[in-house]
Order: C-alpha cells, then structure tokens, then sequence
C-alpha cells in the first residue's frame, strides 16, 4: 500500500548518520526536487562507480532525464526487453555554512534528496514528449511553448530515462551551530554565513534579431 | 611519469559526448576544485551505486574528505591493510542556463570535475591533522587558526579518507546557444540567463556574546 504523504524508509534509505535530519514527506521531497535542476547521476560501471551532473524534471512520482542515445550511461538503459540501469539520483541545496566554536562543530546547512532505484527506457512518444517539454520548463517555466519543437531527427538522437520516485528520502540540517556547553565562551565568532543561488540579468545570443524581446517569463526583476 | 600540467587521459576520463569540452589540464582542475566545496561522492554498496553529498578539501594532489567513523562509505573504507573504496567524486559549478531557440539545443553553462580512483583512510596523526585544517579552511579561509582544535576524542570519532588525484577529468560548457542556422530567423528569444551562487551577511548565533566581533575573513562587503 502506498503512503499518499510519505515514502516508505528502507534500509538505504534511512542514514546510520543524523537520522533526525532524514524525511520522507512527498512534499518535502517534491518541493527540493523542483527547486534544483541538475542532479548527480551515480551508476556502475565495469564495477566502478561514476557520477554525472546531468538535467533532470518531475512529472508527478516520477524523475526524467535525457541525453543522447550515445553517451554511455543512457546506452546502458537498454530497450524495454532490458533490466534498467540501478542509479542514485542526488540533490543538494547549500544554504549556509555554519561556524561553531570548535572545529569539529562546523557543518554546512544543506537539503539533500536521494533517489535509489532502476532507470528505464522511455519508448512511448506520448511520455517522451511530455517529459522533453518538462526538462526545459524545469530549468525556464514557460520556455517549451516558446521554442522549436523537437524534429523528428532530434528526437531519434535523444534518449530519455524514468526513475520513479519509490525509495526516496531527504536530508535538511538548519539553524546555527551545535556547540559543546563548555565552548560556549570561547572568543571565537559563531553563527552562519547565509549561502544562495542567483539568477542574473539575460544576456541575449550575439545573433539575436534586436526587433526580439525578452519574454515576460524571464522578466523577473 | 607524471606530467607536471595536465592529467593522463584514461578509457573512463574521455567523454564519449561533447569531447571538446573535457580537459585535463592540472591548473584548471585545481581552480575548480578549489571554488567549490561540496562534492557528490559515489561508491557501490551492496552493488548499487550510492551518491552521498559531502565536504572535500585539496592538498596539492590529494583530495580529502572526513565524516565519522560511524558512517557507512567511512567504515566501507577499512583501515590500513584494506584495498580502499572505489569511489567517483564529482563537483559541478552552474553557471548559466542556455536558451536556444530550439527546445533541442537548450543547455546549461557548466564546470564539472570528475575523480575515479581509490579512497583510503588516513592514519598518519599529521595527515590527518592537516587534512582536517583543511576542510575548515577550504570553506572559510583563515578559519581553523580561530576555532577550537579538535580534542583527542574528536579526533578518534572522525574518519579521514584520501583520493589522489590521478584519474581526473573537467568538463565545461560556456558561451551562447549553438543554434542551427535555419533557426536563427526564429521569433524566440535566446540568449543566457547567468547563474551564481553568493555568500550573504554573516548571521551571528543567538548565544554569541555579543562582545566577540565579525571577524576580519568574513567581512567581504
């Protein structure tokens, strides 16, 4: 049965470390999947494990990716007879960097998501498409109505992977720092250096057609 | 032998996409690795593959990373005698979100560093030591010198691994949309929306007394 609120712990989902900081709330997880848009890929390969950083998009209880029907990882997937690629999908906001008295206290204030599971093939045009349109309304909200649809061609070169969203758990550390009682009154300055990401102000293409405006969708300053 | 500037491209650090953005180049490698601070460190366990956000810091050619002994990738790694733990350790700087006038050729403006090799566990009390400094250090210059030094019993509950950097590749992607040329004329805007990330007003902690002032290293505006 499946939990509408949470996903369900399981044994590599629930960390030897700080268990107090993991959730498992769908919204909680939902929310810090759609705040970020590059992910790092982990998967096997030749028994060795490789990390991409790579696009990804939610639709719903499942997570996208894309690429080219060449690079390696996407190859690996195989067609729909094939088992999957196992991955682990991970997120990381930094928010702010803590500074305690002690050194072993400093830490980093982060929200993590991490997804295990089997990344498969998506054959179905229908989803395919659907998926294509949310990885570059993920990155721009807006922009798939206000681009050139992918040709035929294009769509031939790109493969897309799901990974749903089943054996997921989130990580969030807040606050200031955790110092020992007895450190308390060291001279040292404590607290958090605030850490945040910026979008900056559109810079046009060298050969864009000046009578072109900037969509209302990228004006958000 | 070793070249002094650039890192011996292997089978598993030559992109099988997009080749002309990979570099091996030790000062570049360097420079990113040193910007950044959090790093997507993968390993197999169980033959899955694992992708756990966490703390790095360089020295000359080596990578460390810390965590408790406690924790599981940590513990994976054994002690002297033991082969290590195959790990990938990847960083990745967002610097731009890429609008091309075809949905097909949106991309983002990245630089990405990729370590394959052999994590091992410090047991060396000066490694360690420097090692830990180091981490304090990458994230906040100047700062281990003003905070209190790990005691013996910290330092018995901390795990420090070692990865040398020797199977490293970066990648990076900059500039504009690489539109193709019948699309040019297209009514869509294109261009790049830059991406930073920035450090804010430090937040003092609520129990700091007040008589300790905002040191000089975190005073940057």
């Amino acid at each position: 049965m499946t939990d509408a609120t949470a996903y369900e712990p399981t044994g590599r989902t629930v960390p030897t470390r700080a268990p107090q900081r993991a959730s498992y709330d769908r919204g909680l997880v939902h929310a810090l999947l759609d705040e970020a848009y590059v992910c790092h890929l982990g998967f096997v390969r030749d028994g060795a494990p490789v990390v991409l950083p790579t696009l990804y998009a939610r639709i719903g209880e499942s997570l996208y990716i894309h690429g080219s029907t060449g690079s390696r990882p996407l190859r690996s997937a195989g067609g729909e007879a094939d088992p999957g690629l196992p991955v682990c999908l991970t997120i990381t906001h930094v928010d702010g960097l803590v500074l305690a008295r002690s050194a072993f206290h400093h830490s980093i204030n982060y929200r993590s998501v991490v997804v295990h599971g089997v990344a498969r093939q998506v054959t179905d045009a229908d989803e395919r498409s659907k998926a294509l349109d949310a990885l570059v309304d993920h990155v721009v909200p807006g922009r798939s109505a206000d681009s050139r649809p992918a040709s035929a061609k294009e769509l031939a070169a790109t493969a897309v992977l799901r990974l749903d969203l089943e054996e997921v758990s989130a990580k969030v550390r807040e606050g200031g720092p955790n110092d020992d009682p007895e450190d308390l009154s060291l001279p040292h300055w404590s607290g958090v250096v605030p850490v945040s990401v910026q979008r900056g102000v559109p810079v046009a293409a060298d050969d864009l057609d000046p009578s072109v405006a900037l969509p209302a969708y990228l004006r958000t300053r």
